[in-house]
Formats: structure tokens, C-alpha cells, sequence
């Protein structure tokens, strides 16, 4: 589309400037001190939907951050198109391992960004990909070429389970009526290599707390006599996967769809180099389940990991203390057709079972969603792909299986029956939920011209 | 001591008073924020050195926390103690758990002190213990008592391994020159069970680092194809212990003398009460090396303790993360003939090689102690023996080995050919190194009218 071209030209600067400002804001949904920035996200975002000329902006309370929803119909004939995406982060710490503060947005080039990347917290994930579409219907409309009704859901939790989202939906069919769900929260292979997501994998996500004796205890008047839980939960911890990496919660497995050969051949067809891999993330050799490649450990088979564990005295120095409790975070991504809340009662069921009597174990949920996958043949997917390939200069898109999940997208299927098209434009590397997490400016760009693209194949493909 | 009855008659509560104050003081010794505490509590303890009538009480610098020696020399032909303490305390977090704040002692009675305790960081461990020596001395020289001389040594850095004491007492064995050392940082088994601690265990404190990516990454981009450190570190912590609860580092076991059935059946002629054991402490079960009594395993057997594990996102709600890095402090307790120097070198070289390819290790040693044994057959040992026999109205005290550490003991033989003698009077119970540490007023009080007594049988076994 030249003129989106031309109108991107024109106001590089001030996409710019705007996503910074956006970037300024710290909404982090996990954690309470925080939500005044969630608010503040959120009634952003809502002024510039209403500046690029959406027809109504609302910001919908809900039990926990709000929702922002919006729509501009043009013709009640048309295809309808729902946007969805997230303004809330993950939260930005460790705060020192930033080479710059996560919420003041810099522009640096690193190694897979010579053009220059935006680093901050939610640069890509997802307020970067979110305010790409912003943009590309702001310019849609200046250049009347929006050829869909649009509506746009932004959710402040998707980065905490999208708990108040789920009713939120249910409640609201009507309004959230569409033809199909686009989300940019998903990564391209690589600048040069469009590709196209099939699937996300599902989330489990447990916390977990070990309690021995009712106090903390000198490590030498008791040491040796008594169960110490930091101990204990490292070997239940180390129990939960086996030699060959498998994970040995009892029934994990049962539900886990085998792909066949030629399906995994497909997705190792997609270019991929494991020493650049093992370079980038500087580590000697890379692990996983036995028998997979690790592009198949990282998208096709689930998982299960330590996100945070704790225990006794981390201070500097030193403390002969024998802790009282011991406690993990703990999160297994799932792959098609694992339920969540069922591999959340397996996981329970299994922790509980292998603590020793030492020990008194208590097991809590956090959140979880399922694992999804985008039929290929739909309009939606075709769509995607003829936008992509037209924007990347006629580059075939490749299909690829991602490994993280949102955990909303089954739902979106469930409850509304609509089909989610992960529309990203991120790179695996730009350092997601991590500190320097950052952004290429091309891809930011290059999203706000292929956003129309797809609103374009998708009206020809509905008619 | 008749005279000493009536002095402690006359002074209790000036004598409680005087010790809440030493307890206000929050002389941590690991933490820099309460260097100047640590100052504090030196001079403190230096001026009521003076008051009870030493001839001279100084403060000697070290590259660390300084040194309080004080001595009062009545007579060249008569022997000299050496009493040895130390005035710094543990930290006192997590602050959290404490009834009362750690710094502002407290009277309240509890099940096994009726008549009151002390709750208060250092309470037992050992401010409460140093100063009834201070106090003991007092009364001695109050009522011209005193049979032997005295020396006082009483350090700042002992919760922090005694390094810079180590240093000097090398440069200072003419000073220190003494008959024996007198110390009271150790237990009774109950307040109607006198018992003399024949023995400690040495101390070996490590500290681990396991790295992983070189950042905090997407666990569901990388999740199962990247090894997650703190995984990792909870299977090398487990493979720590076998299944018989025996620690795996190579070597360990090679020095540590086996008591014969003899010695073992004398230990356990003290009285014990294992249902009283595991209520106090809310488990259900004891655990630890096959093969091994409760009291055997916290004595006479080494142990390896996580004292603190740390890893990822720790922080209120949840992170999908996979940690760059996991840490933990691992100390083990040491019995004769350990080596703390060698058994840290084995575990060092152990550690490192149960390491997986897919991580990076790091080890580092924070400080460690000899275990140590006293004759029994010492006069020094007989004097304490004898001087809790008169105290506790006649009843036989019981020998005792003590699980807890005083590194600097089998020093104090090794630079200055002393002999310790572990004349302590708090219960294992007192919740040292714990929240709501304590030390019961009656035990205070018993201490301050014993200690004159092992100067008394002291010179008599030394004539």
C-alpha cells in the first residue's frame, strides 16, 4: 500500500515519540503497587484510539485492570476485524541488569537490530505490537482505505492470566461480534524471514511451599536431625523430571498430541542455526526432552520450570540457619490437547504425593490457559500469509509453532467461536520479559504497513 | 557461694537492666549496615568490664570487627582463666516472625521457662552468657573471692567465622597466656539437668552460583530447550544426600572417627524425649543418616544444610520466566577428624564436577571451623564438672556433645595450647540463630552463681 508507505514516512517521529510515552508508563499487572500506572495505561491508549479516529473508545472496569474497547464500523457488510493485545508488562526486575532504566525507552542498535531497536519493558511485549495497529488504522482511515469494521480489545492482564478478560468476554458477545481475532504478541522468524504462527503452547502455572519445623532452627543444635526444606524441595523439584528430561508428573502425557514425521519435518524446514543460538544465549550446550530437536522442546512438547525459588537467609554473608519454609514458582507449558486445569490438578495431586513426611506441603494455582493451534486453511490464516509475503517483498512466510502462550486465544475460540491469527512482529531475541527487552524500529514499521495488508486479503478472501 | 547468693539477690533487677541494654544494641556482625552498632557494642561491654573492677579493659582493632580484652591480674602463682565470648549476634531477620522486635528485649514466660525469659537477638547467643561472666566477676571481686586470675577476650565476628581473631591471637600469645578457656556459648539439656559439652562440631560454610543463559529468558520461547539453572541447582542439591541420607561428596566420611557402642550408649544415657522433640518443633517426623539416633545426628554425625536458596522471580503474583542464574549457601557441620579446610575443597571440586555441560558453576567459601573434643579427664573439665554438680544441688551432670560450632576452639589449642572448656547455660530450645530467640532468667541468674564456683574447684584441682 503506497500510501500507508508515504503516511508512515511522514510520521516515523512522532509514532516514535507517542509509543515512548506509552512506554514511560510502568503498568506491571503482577504487581499491586503498580495500578495506578495500569490506570494511566489504559486511559492512554484509550486517547489515541480516539485520536486515529475510532468511532468509541471506553475503558471497561473489571474486577481487576481494565479492559479498553473500541470500534469503528463502516459498513455493517463488511467483514469485522477484532483486534486484541495487552498494555500491561511483566514486571521489569532484576531492575540492575538493564543497561538502561526499563522505563525510560532508548533507541540503541544491537546485532539483529543495525537499524537501531527500542529497549524497555514492553517495547515488543506487547505495547510496541499493540500501538502498531493504533497507528495502522490511524492511517487506514486518513487514507480511506480501511476495508473492515474494526474493533479493538486491550486487556491490563494478560501478563497475570486474563482471569477478569474471561468474564469479561462472556458477558459481552454482542459487542465483541467479529468475523475473526488478530493479536500481535508473537515473533517473525527473522528480519528477513517472514513467517506466520500455527500455535502457542498452554500455561499451567503453580506456586508451591515446603514447611519443616515451625521456626527457623540453628543449623547446628539441629542439622542433621531434622528435615531441612530447602533441601526437601530441591529433590521434589529435581524428581519432576527424569533422565531423558521427560517430566514425571503421573498422566502429563496422556493427552499429548504426537505430531507425525512430515508435520515435524514442516516445521524444521523454517531456517534455524543452534550455534547462533547457544552464542546468543552464551551457554555451552542446550537440554531438553530426549528424542526432539530443540526448536520441536521449545514449541511442540510442554514443559516444566522453575520461575522463582526461595528459601533461609539470601542476604549478604552468611547465616547458619536451618529454614523453616522453602518455597517455588513453577510453570508447565502445554501443547495440543493438554488441559490446563487438569494438568494443574495432576501437578498438585503429584507434588503432594511425593513430599515426605517430614514435610507439610501446600500447593496453589496461579493461572493457565490452553494451547491453541491456527488451522492453515482458514481465510484468517491466508490472509496473514499473502500479507506478509506481499510486505516482505514476495519472501514466502514460513509456518512456525511458538512456544509461549495466551492463554486467552482458546478461549476467544470457545466463547465468541472465533478464530485467533497471531499476527507478530517480534524476533525471539528482543529479550521478552527479560531485562534490555527491546524492539527493532523496522519491525515496528514494518508492522504498522503489513496491518493493513491483512485487513486488505482478508475483505478480497471474505467476499 | 553463699556471699554470691545474696550479691545476686541484692542486684537482680540493676543486672537485668544493664543486659537489656547490651540487647538494644543491634551489633550484627555479616551485615555492614551495623558496623557502627558493632563499635557500640564494643565499648559497651568494655565500660562494664572497667565498672566491675578489671584492672584493665581495652579495645583492640582488627582488619574486621575489634576485639574487647580485659584482665584482672591478682596473683602471678595463682592460675589464670580465659574466659572467651563474643558480643555480636546473628541477623535477626526475617523480622516478621518475631513476637517482639529482636532489638527490644522483653520479659515473658513461656512452657519451658515458667519463671520468664529474655526474648531478644543475642539474648542466649551470647551477650546473655558473656555477661554473666562480667557480672560473676564483679561479685568475686565484691567479695574478695576472686581465686584465680582472669582474662577476657570477647570478640565481634564470631556469627562470621573469627577470622580476624585467628589473626590475633597469633600476635598475641603472651597476652592471652593462660591456664585454661572458659566459655559460655553453649547448653544445659534442662534447667533441672545440669550437663557439661565434651565436644562441638567444626563448619564448613560454602556459596554456589549456577548460570545458565546469560539473561533471565521467555520460559516459553526457550522453556524446554534451554536448561533452567535453578532446576539444575535443585538436582545437584539433591544428588547431595543419598538414600540413606549419607552426603555424597567425595571423601566426606574418610576422616570422621566412628564413636564405639560404648561412647554412643553414654550419650544416650542424657535423658530425651523424641515426641517432646518433634511437638516443639511441629513435624511430624525426624529424619537424617541411616543408622543414627536423633541426638547422634545432631552431634556426633556431619551434616549439609541449604541455609539459603534464591532464583528468578520471587517477588508478589507471577513471572514466566527462566532464570540466568540460581544461588545457594551450603554449610555443612563437621565432626573429628574433619578437616573444615579439606572437606571445603571436596566440596568444591565435587560441585563442580556433578555440574551439567548446559551450566557454568561457581564456589566460592565463606568461613569454616575444626570440630572439637575436651578431655574429660581435665582438670579444667572436673572443675566444671564439679562446679555444676555443687550448683544444681548435687545432681550428676551429664557429658554432652554439642552440634553447634565455635570455629575458633580448636584454634584457641592449636596457637595458644589451651583446652576449652564449653560451659554454657542456655537450652536448645532458646531458638538461637531463630525469631524470638530467648534465655531464661533463671538460667541468666544460675550462670552468673556457677561460674565463680569453676574458679573455686578450678584453683583447689590446680594446687
Amino acid at each position: 500500500m503506497l500510501g500507508m508507505k508515504s503516511f508512515i514516512e511522514k510520521n516515523k517521529q512522532r509514532f516514535l515519540d507517542e509509543l515512548f510515552e506509552f512506554l514511560r508508563i510502568p503498568s506491571v499487572s503482577a504487581d499491586p503497587k503498580f495500578d495506578g500506572d495500569m490506570k494511566a495505561g489504559a486511559s492512554w491508549i484509550q486517547g489515541k484510539l480516539l485520536d486515529a479516529g475510532m468511532d468509541l473508545a471506553e475503558i471497561c472496569p473489571t474486577a481487576g485492570h481494565p479492559i479498553v474497547f473500541s470500534q469503528k464500523i463502516i459498513d455493517k457488510n463488511l467483514p469485522t476485524i477484532l483486534v486484541y493485545g495487552h498494555y500491561d508488562v511483566q514486571p521489569a526486575d532484576p531492575y540492575e541488569l538493564w543497561d538502561s532504566p526499563p522505563f525510560e525507552p532508548v533507541i540503541r542498535k544491537s546485532k539483529v537490530h543495525p537499524d537501531g531497536a527500542i529497549f524497555a519493558r514492553g517495547a515488543c511485549d506487547d505495547k510496541g505490537q499493540i500501538y502498531m495497529h493504533v497507528k495502522a488504522i490511524e492511517g487506514m482511515l486518513e487514507n480511506n482505505s480501511l476495508t473492515c469494521n474494526v474493533k479493538v480489545m486491550f486487556e491490563g492482564e494478560e501478563e497475570v492470566g486474563s482471569e477478569n478478560l474471561e468474564t469479561f468476554i462472556k458477558a459481552n458477545k454482542e459487542k465483541l461480534a467479529a468475523d475473526v481475532i488478530l493479536i500481535s504478541d508473537t515473533s517473525i522468524i527473522a528480519n528477513d524471514i517472514p513467517s506466520v504462527e500455527t500455535g502457542l503452547r498452554g500455561l499451567s502455572y503453580m506456586e508451591v511451599e515446603v514447611t519443616g519445623p515451625n521456626r527457623d532452627l540453628h543449623s547446628g543444635v539441629y542439622g542433621g536431625a531434622v528435615a531441612n526444606p530447602a533441601n526437601v524441595l530441591s529433590k521434589m523439584i529435581a524428581s519432576l523430571h527424569d533422565e531423558d528430561g521427560r517430566i514425571t508428573v503421573e498422566g502429563f502425557y496422556d493427552k499429548v498430541i504426537e505430531l507425525n514425521l512430515e508435520e515435524r519435518e514442516a516445521l524444521e524446514k523454517a531456517p534455524f542455526d543452534e550455534n547462533e543460538y547457544k552464542e546468543d544465549l552464551d551457554i555451552d550446550a542446550v537440554a531438553g526432552e530426549k528424542g526432539y530437536t530443540t526448536r520441536e522442546r521449545a514449541a511442540i512438547r510442554p514443559t516444566l520450570d522453575v520461575n522463582g525459588i526461595w528459601s533461609g537467609y539470601t542476604g549478604e554473608g552468611s547465616k547458619t540457619v536451618l529454614p523453616s519454609k522453602a518455597n517455588a514458582k513453577i510453570s508447565m507449558r502445554l501443547v495440543p490437547d493438554q488441559d490446563w486445569i487438569e494438568i494443574s490438578e495432576l501437578f498438585d495431586k503429584h507434588f503432594r504425593a511425593i513430599a515426605p513426611p517430614t514435610v507439610k506441603v501446600k500447593v496453589s494455582r496461579h493461572h493457565g490457559g490452553q494451547p491453541y493451534v491456527t488451522p492453515t486453511d482458514s481465510i484468517g490464516y491466508q490472509a496473514a500469509f499473502n500479507a506478509m509475503q506481499e510486505a516482505f517483498d514476495g519472501k514466502t512466510p514460513v509456518p512456525t509453532r511458538g512456544g509461549g502462550s495466551i492463554p486467552i486465544v482458546a478461549l476467544f475460540e470457545e466463547v465468541l467461536g472465533l478464530k485467533s491469527i497471531l499476527f507478530g512482529f517480534g524476533l525471539d531475541s528482543d529479550a521478552l520479559h527479560s531485562p534490555n527487552e527491546n524492539y527493532g524500529v523496522f519491525n515496528f514499521f514494518k508492522g504498522i504497513e503489513t496491518i493493513p495488508l491483512f485487513y486488505k486479503h482478508f475483505a478480497q478472501l471474505s467476499k
